[in-house]
């Protein structure tokens, strides 16, 4: 573990917005809250280093002792997502150009372009100082580079660096023009100097020109990354490095490809939803984190900070108030600590927040905090308090991995390629047909592993595949081998049907899978949102159906009206030592989650635990000769679960059936044979 | 007839995308589906001229000659739609500039500005080229200039041009000042310099200006199209040539005005929605496009490829998905043939479609073709085979026109007129009005063409203005005239308001028609959308009323609620020897149909096919001699149609009652008599 | 009076805009309805100066003695609002900036940026020639200084006097980072070339940036206004300048802060809504007209034009059509009296209209007028006519001053600062908070005057504080010497949250005035659109809650649902010789108005006319031993109204009851002990 033993348990402390006296006082409020671990530096670029050159560390020693003092371990920022005013003032060039050309202004954080040199040396540059004098001080637990990557940038910095990674990646124009398909609309390149990011344009742009610049800037920012991980590894090889994630459909980052080159996978999780969606959600952004991390795991090459490979951490999440667009959402009481402690359960090292003290001014002052604006006498306060204890007493179940029996695919390209225009929807994304998959799955029990086109298939039953939409050929080749070998597989509509350029492949859809799915989709009938298309077997589709011929497979449900009436919906086929089936439409969420539980059975599957009623939530953690069980009753009533063992929050026994009450979270040791 | 006695049936083709081996194929496949005609090299200029004067056609004859000894004729396009890259990155002025000032780049279709002298040196320069190689080329049936003219720009080339057209129009900066009224908010201009495009500015535009604009630019990218047609006929004057409109309230054209300067006027429709809609708004747009035919025959100077006065082209049209807002919607089986038929109907002299093959990438992958990603093997290949077939048995009905006994006005500058800022409602437009009248009178199963003001109006006993918004002395004159002369018009509310400088007609609206109609209109009342005012006779109007004084007529319909109860909503009057009807809000459905139906008979107009049931849409063509009726079933089951002679289609003889199945098309040459 | 006795009737003149002949027939007509008053060249600097420093006055001269001699006074106006295109070309550097930098451009009105030098010097001139002209001319009743200061600018001018003006503000830049926080996300400024305004940046702006950007701004519009009054006053200092403010959220002025520097506070109002709304809309913005009124009496140095504290003036009114978002709405027979009768009743001298004719065209041709495109033969000069006729009926009520017993608070800065993005919730406003407290006083038959922070107490038994976010000490202090001093206070949730720079007040909400209310709020809870939540009592809260904890208040109503069920929502506090509430939630508008007729009778307020009916409007005016009362039946039938005295508008007597007729006003002079 990154502290001593102990979870990870604190969040962004900026010491820099309050005077000397509140720091005390901070420390010995962290010392009864429990807490191990805090981010410290995130943005204090211009504290650091108030004048270009001219670095002011003094202050920041000072925290560091008196954390240190505490027994407060620390994850130490590099400042480089809010450069300073004179930062921007001195490189105007290196300010943020959108996509209409519109030069952004300082006044918020983030206002750099991160292909601009001018930043990419200053970021250098202070990461340096940091790396020089903090390397080896006996609080540092961690490095955290930068915050959030997630910005993009059209400026002609970013031109010319799209021009260098587009050589690398096609070659020559030949290359380019081929992968692009310039022959469309007479964009023919015979020069790199008419190459450019896709600003704004007359109308639809060439859609592997976008697929490519968000490939592009993802490699961009992680070489602004990996420049600042080499400074920090070259002054402490044994100090991990990691960066938090920021998630949502709009980050320009493959966070997969992210994960190779972390120490640990870190996330920060904001649910955008109140009430049961919250819990859907959380489940799904943990999944996810572990997912990447696992991926990351087959090709890390850094420190290993826990040697276990399915490890991340939750960076950041909200103890209370939560932005939603328009208005912000409480987090009701109680479920700060299960949101904290479902994100432990599903893999991540411990619980960070952002912040332990609510700021008194600038932008984001109501975002919510451990000590809120009402100070430590507050319902929060006491929560936080409370959280600290619980986590110490389930610290155990860290070692152990989380028991997964379905892969689920996970794609960033295939993300960006379904948000082009000139869809023939603009409804259907990647993430969210990831998110409903999951969400049927996690309703009926199941626990999923998100994994990435060419990971190690061996472990699962069973591989779900939701709106993959671009597939190289190695791509077809992992899911075939994987069927042909006995796995089973579920793919559902927009899997497979371009390349890795976004060109169709031809021929009847979907053109990477159709041999092992033994069908051929024929015409594309997108549906309004207020269609609802009923299915034999009672379930209805929405959002998306097909003309579906068979070609080998068996019809599992058929289209009951409309112009496909009598058609195949939902169809198997034996391919091979395996199974795929094939999804045309989205079910109902009941359909959905009928269809996967006949699925994950005919793949020998079993739930998580058998038995749980609805509502209740199960995850298991394994170790050689130990697991531990997590459940957690999301209803507002006591619930009765089948389970045995010591019941870690509260030391009490359980045999056979758990009384649960309302909202709470057990943690069960499992007996040896369990 | 444009293709050797055939009609035109075929559709975009670019070869450009694909391997020479597939170019064998589709001419198979063409012959297959007895395609007639294809257009070829829209989007080719980056593959026909790769560098700066370097031309590469050795491709394109080879294509040439591969269709010309298929049988298959060429509607060989200009490619100036189309900029290649090396163009935009020679002449960054050249790249279109957006009111805010935004200049975009490269990376979609359309990035000129048709103001720009280096835009027009190439586009003349390419058009040269293709002219001297081909205008001979026994392939070739007709020039395809460019495609969908339908940008603006407001950059400095455009500031220049608007001046020199405003000096054409209004000759002194006095006439200007005059016609904008100028004097409202201080903006008397003083200096030709200060006149330039409506560009973002602070508040409310000046409503001349931005109406000035959109006529200087139709007018403008007339001349950029004309320019073109110079060098074609040039080379031989035997082609017609002419350019795909593209229908939509921003297209900033005057399709009308534009007719007299193509040879065959030919449109691009893809209807906005499924459903009974699609056919009103085929009905509509082939309607629109035989009135353009019309009103350019009145003043054609060029080749005409037919003789006869109301021909044009439907020159792109969809075999499947067609996009809409947020999602494309799919054309259900056998509706591809049925609104193909419909446009032959209306005067067509064929069925084109964008495009040939679905292309593999680029920014429109999904728009629908005739042969499809899934490839031949599929519903709309076959049923593009059963349509060829189709077109061939009724091939004789080209040489009737269209028998319309009602005259429907429209108008470009009313158009523009009455989407400018700071009218009483933004709710109301000249095409939705158009198109209202078109739906009643369509559903009561009159024929109509639509008129341009100053169009001849002896072949019409009806005439319908709705939402005429402008209108000048010679058109007021031209309305007063045909009345008097025994005319029957219907006049809606929102017509005759202005003159053509969109300055109001004082003393009472609408200033253009209140002696013709009898009337005095005091004040509006434009309605909330929800707002339903019940009307005298049961009905009720929606969108907007009026406080009308009768000066001479007498009323139809009053108000029957609200501020305006008792007060007349629809009027009669006798003038000279016509009548003259005023709508002051506008009818719902069943009520617009009745009063429609009233005013035809009034005015001694009978329906198309009296006694067609319901949903059973008819079209009757007569040509010395002969007569042709077309038949469309819109409807689920079999009707039963009043009509006698050959069934063309399935070459059956019809006795006085045809059996149409549902959802079928019957084409009847009628006896003699008929 | 300022005009000569009689209340100001009349409108916006632009004799500019028609040829002579209909300037003749224009004073004919002012004179049948009555006008005492038009605004003339608001809109006319084209016309006066048609080249740089050549002006053409002659044409005004004529038009000023036309009116003179027909007995009709002038308000005469600067023409700056609107420069003329000859500017616009040789100042480029003057045209506005939006956020975005796009530099606007000619083509509407009001395209300057108020901070260019090179515009302040043209709108000085141009002052300066019309003060020496006409100062002493004998129709000159009042300078009416630009229109509607309300636009904004983002150019290098409007950065250089933002920074000016921080200077002044905050001394240095170690008292900008303090007020602004700027060590929130690493915006410590260390140059003043830093410093810029609020332009478009990556993400949240800083909040106190964008506050005193307003600050700013209103402040540089404000000496751009004192610079022409100073020019106009040193002409002839007895005739009283002013400028008309235009109302709404977006409006970048402080009007209590302007009030201190104009002789008469003058509004435009157009309600934005028709129905019972609009009346609502009506009293509160002649309330608030009247409290800027009154808060600029207290520091008034320039001629009081009239010797009344409250009086000041409704500018500029629509007689029927109305802009709404997407369309306009009538104002219906007789309601355009009734209205400006309530305006009247608030006291304004009287009431103007924008405008008297209606325009031929320009951006605004729609815009209703005295005289409308119909022509006097309609129903809107008619009521004009009639309207006359009662302004002069009633002329000796100008005499009193409203009688108002409730304070309610209202603070420019707080309304800005609670537009920022990054609240809690984005859907509560002071402005919408302030008019839903108003609405509630309003139906509950109280009249009330609306303060600024600081202004004298001692009139008011009460002070109602709606969302007063900002506080600085002095507000606090002067919140808590005046309950102390035995005054009731009725705070509502978002007030004292933070200081003048927007910082929250820690350790609980609301921070300014914890002490007061004896209570603290530990934590938001807003609501979505949809929540009710119900309280004791019976009555429902939306859009806010909170966690409230008492400290020496009473509850008065608790939640009764939800995680905050059982807790206070609106509590009362005992403080010093006082009373003081807190409403934690919105109430629904019935318990709005029982809440506050509890708190408006525990303070000893009584209705302005007890057992007045629901729909009854009245307006009290009281001068040294005489009083008025306005009665404004705004239902639709007849009520009875306990009142006496002799009615106005028909001369009658009333005794004890007056019926007053659906939709009608009476203006009651009552007997001597009323």
């Amino acid at each position: 573990m990154l502290v001593d033993g102990r979870l990870c348990y604190g969040g962004d402390y900026n010491p820099e917005q309050w005077p000397v006296e509140v720091w005390r006082q901070d420390v010995a409020l962290m010392r009864q809250a429990r807490v191990t671990l805090v981010t410290v530096g995130v943005f204090a670029w211009s504290r650091l280093e108030p004048a270009p050159g001219r670095c002011d560390l003094g202050w920041l020693d000072q925290v560091l002792d008196l954390l240190h003092d505490g027994g407060i371990r620390v994850a130490l920022a590099t400042p480089t997502a809010s450069p300073p005013p004179w930062f921007s003032l001195a490189h105007p060039d290196a300010l943020p150009v959108t996509a209409d050309g519109v030069r952004l202004r300082h006044g918020s954080r983030d206002t750099y372009c991160a292909a601009a040199p001018a930043y990419r040396a200053a970021a250098r540059r202070i990461t340096g100082v940091l790396a020089d004098r903090y390397a080896h001080h006996p609080a540092l637990a961690l490095w955290h580079v930068h915050n959030e990557y997630g910005t993009t940038c059209h400026c002609p910095h970013a031109d010319a660096g799209f021009r260098r990674w587009l050589r690398d990646r096609h070659g020559d124009l030949a290359g380019l023009n081929d992968a692009w398909t310039t022959s469309f609309w007479s964009q023919h390149y015979s020069d790199w100097a008419q190459v450019g990011t896709p600003r704004a344009t007359q109308y639809l742009p060439n859609p592997t020109q976008v697929l490519d610049f968000r490939r592009y800037w993802s490699d961009e920012l992680l070489a602004a990354y990996t420049e600042q991980r080499e400074l920090l590894r070259a002054a402490n090889p044994a100090v991990p490095v990691t960066t938090n994630y920021v998630l949502g459909d709009w980050v320009p980052v493959d966070h997969a490809r992210w994960a190779r080159e972390v120490d640990l996978v870190a996330i920060d999780h904001y649910p955008s939803a109140a009430g049961p969606e919250a819990e859907e959600q959380t489940a799904l952004a943990a999944d996810l984190a572990r997912g990447w991390a696992r991926h990351g795991a087959y090709h890390r090459t850094g420190p290993d900070p826990g040697g276990r490979p399915d490890a991340w951490l939750l960076m950041e999440s909200a103890p209370n108030l939560i932005y939603t667009p328009g208005r912000m959402h409480t987090r009701e009481p109680g479920r700060m600590a299960r949101h904290s402690l479902a994100h432990v359960a599903r893999g991540s090292r411990g619980a960070m927040y952002f912040q332990w003290r609510a700021p008194r001014g600038g932008a984001e002052l109501f975002h919510s905090a451990l000590v809120p604006h009402a100070g430590p006498d507050s319902r929060v306060f006491r929560e936080a308090v409370e959280l600290g204890g619980m986590l110490e007493r389930i610290a155990e179940a860290d070692a152990g991995t989380v028991d997964a029996p379905v892969a689920v695919g996970w794609d960033a390209a295939s993300g960006w390629a379904l948000q082009q225009r000139g869809l023939p929807t603009d409804r259907l994304h990647h993430h969210e047909e990831v998110a409903a998959a999951h969400r049927a799955l996690w309703r009926a029990g199941y626990a999923c592993d998100p994994v990435v086109p060419g990971d190690p298939l061996d472990r699962y039953p069973l591989l779900v595949l939701p709106a993959l939409y671009l597939a190289s050929d190695a791509t077809a080749d992992w899911v075939r081998s994987y069927v042909e070998g006995g796995g089973h597989l579920l793919v559902s509509y927009l899997s497979g049907i371009a390349d890795e350029h976004a060109r169709i492949r031809l021929g009847g859809y979907p053109g990477a899978f159709r041999d092992v799915l033994g069908i051929r989709v024929e015409e594309f009938h997108p549906l309004t949102d207020d269609d609802r298309i009923p299915l034999t077997g009672g379930g209805t589709g929405r959002f998306w159906s097909e003309t579906v011929h068979l070609a080998g497979a068996a019809p599992v449900h058929r289209y009951a009206a409309g112009v496909l009436a009598g058609r195949p919906a939902v169809t198997r086929h034996r391919y091979g030592d395996g199974v795929a089936w094939y999804v045309s439409t989205r079910p109902d969420a009941a359909t959905h989650r009928a269809l996967l539980t006949d699925v994950t059975r005919a793949a020998g599957v079993a739930p998580t635990c058998p038995g749980a009623p609805e509502g209740v939530e199960a995850v298991r953690r394994r170790a050689p000769g130990a697991s531990w069980l997590f459940l957690f009753n999301h209803t507002d009533r006591a619930q009765q679960v089948p389970a045995t063992g010591t019941e870690l929050l509260t030391g009490t026994m359980v045999e056979d059936v758990l009384t649960l009450p309302a909202g709470q979270v057990a943690v069960l040791r499992e007996p040896a044979a369990g």
